[in-house]
């Protein structure tokens, strides 16, 4: 996350400790040596935020820990950990609505993970909305703004 | 921040308690009761997300305390909470980046605000980059693919 100018880390290096690091294309990715430029938090954590592919809308942020991370990386496939359910969440596995993941990007901080993805059945959210992200502020109130795509009972049976 | 399919808050609501809750303009924003339905975490705050406006990307992730949102609401200017420093942060007061709100959203759960904004200068990240989000996982190594558009040391004199 990002906080107000680091002076401290500046100038001379451009915050990025880990990014000369080298490796070898699937033995690297394998290893996962990049998981430790990964800020965990306390419970070994870092919030993930998905992004359409193409239309760039923010679809939904939640929770990876370590192996959901790796996993997502190996797989393509979006992992998250389900704090609720204390464990590793695959995006779909109920509702089929499956990210393929085009990219990772970590920010400058390192504590928090971007993925860039392909959201199968254009439905992200488990209200049956495109993105989570459906309500807007608007004259002091928020207001949901996005249709439901499809109904929720049709989509977790 | 979304979790695996909510089925407890289906069906028939569609977990959007507050999107009812009617206010008028002015008044509204000034009493802030929407802000009560933003589930601010046990230190008081929320993740939010700034992303561009237009080209849709996204630029930085920081925190929001209760009143950092509502003065982002009140002012149209992006306003954080600085962890580090313990203060609210005015994105751009040393930089002169300010982050023009357009448009506020919040997410299903209540626990991440986005924001989209017109980012003065086109630099949003302390590094001198346009977004945090510069580094790309290429073959197991986090990679940087973004230019630094403006030397740290010229920006924060």
């Amino acid at each position: 996350m990002s906080g107000p100018a680091k002076r401290d880390a500046l100038p001379g290096t451009d915050a990025v400790p880990d990014a000369d690091v080298a490796s070898d294309a699937g033995p690297g990715l394998l290893r996962g040596d990049w998981l430790d430029a990964v800020r965990w938090d306390g419970a070994g954590l870092v919030p993930a935020i998905a992004q359409e592919e193409g239309s760039g809308r923010i679809l939904m942020v939640a929770w990876m820990n370590r192996e959901a991370l790796h996993e997502t990386a190996l797989t393509g496939r979006a992992v998250y950990f389900s704090r609720s359910r204390g464990r590793l969440w695959r995006k779909g596995e109920e509702s089929g609505h499956v990210q393929r993941v085009r990219e990772l990007r970590l920010d400058c901080d390192g504590d928090v993970v971007q993925l860039t993805v392909a959201q199968e059945g254009g439905i992200a959210c488990h209200t049956g909305r495109a993105s989570c992200f459906f309500r807007r502020l608007d004259d002091g109130r928020w207001t949901v703004v996005d249709p439901v795509l499809r109904d929720p009972e049709a989509i977790y049976r």
